[in-house]
């Protein structure tokens, strides 16, 4: 069985348009390099109910959930409490956590006060995602991991957690480019697709200059297979011309 | 009430990381500029049930849905047939669609085959949605807005499709930058978000050279209470000499 994931993006910053999500693509890039199958990304607002029937939602229909975004010390960061309810266990201040921020505010000559300490906030049996950046750890809840939106930190926590997932065999990829558009080609890649049931192959046009021109992607998990289905489709494009 | 919307992405490339996502943003800034609130978005793969699924949970929750891919010739596209299945209509080639089409590829010296055809496919009782880019229709079908993938043919789909939605009071918006991080102002922000329930205070954290600041955004359609909370939170900002 391959690993399964789905990432839950929590803020209404990305929603309003104010932020332009970067994490999405980081989360799904670092995935297909360790063979895990990112099948679905939802993106919800700061609200408890819409946090937590999401999270249901996900951790029960994939193998690991990600979530990005609601972990810092203002009263609108509601994940980590949220991720509590979801799961019915209990939240609070994490001695682990506290010692890690209080020893870092010490050190930097800041207090620790009460916005701070709302970032020990840790659900009952969490394990610490570690935070090189600023800290502040994200945590591990059953399938479950919860870390920064800033998208500096959210790099540096999944650097943190990728050691620790189960990958598959990691899916080839081979990109090939048409010099036509997805209409020349339509016909002729339907018939190689139904060929090889192991080999995913997309067509996505790309409009440069008001022309279409088409890149090819065969992903498989069976190399000989993507050889083979390759091979196929650069004959294809030698026959139209389309090199 | 106000209008919301959700937005269902429709790709193996963006969840593969091959490619990254640019249509969130542009919708969730149009809506919010006419009064539409957009609540949640899902990204799923280019798989008949996860579509399904995601499209008859979100046309019950919201005003609008707009998806976004697989609306091509080629046999992963497969958003037209799906959306059809949701609600229980037929599909077949368009005449309108069709005229269109078989009308720009001969004036463009290029034939209507079977893929060019299989973008002629429109559920049945469907608006047609303009598309001054490539010609290829999106479709309106009861409050589901059906567009291309291709940035260029989503934003000029939208275009097409903006005029026609009821719109609420537009959300104001202000933004102000404190130049410390969130947890020396945490505390008094909470304050002022309790003074003023019909306002919406964000708290923004930015990482530039290993320093954070903090941007507060606040939104609200009452804009006397919006100006009243800003006033609250410039005085703390000058309090704080985090001008």
């Amino acid at each position: 069985m391959t690993a399964t994931a789905s990432m839950l993006v929590i803020g209404d910053e990305i929603l309003s348009g104010k932020t332009k999500d970067k994490n999405i693509g980081v989360l799904a890039d670092a995935l297909t390099m360790v063979g895990i199958d990112l099948i679905e990304v939802r993106i919800v607002s700061d609200e408890e109910g819409a946090i937590i029937s999401a999270l249901n939602a996900m951790r029960t229909s994939t193998t690991y959930v990600f979530t990005s975004g609601g972990i810092g010390p203002t009263h609108d960061d509601i994940t980590a409490d949220s991720v509590a309810k979801a799961f019915g266990v209990g939240i609070g201040v994490d001695p682990r956590a506290y010692a890690l921020l209080s020893d870092f505010y010490d050190r930097t000559g800041r207090e620790m006060n009460a916005g701070r300490e709302r970032m020990t906030r840790i659900p009952d049996g969490a394990d610490l995602i570690d935070n090189p950046v600023s800290i502040a750890p994200g945590f591990r809840l059953g399938n479950v991991h919860v870390m920064a939106g800033v998208p500096s930190v959210f790099a540096a926590m999944l650097e943190s957690v990728l050691p620790s997932l189960n990958g598959g065999v990691p899916i080839s990829v081979q990109t090939l480019p048409f010099n036509c558009g997805e209409g020349d080609l339509a016909e002729s890649l339907a018939s190689i697709d139904s060929h090889f049931p192991t080999v995913a192959i997309g067509s996505y046009p790309k409009l440069t200059n008001g022309r279409f021109t088409t890149e090819i992607v065969l992903r498989s998990r069976d190399k000989a297979a993507l050889d083979a289905a390759t091979q196929a489709a650069q004959k294809l494009r030698t026959q139209m011309n389309a090199d």
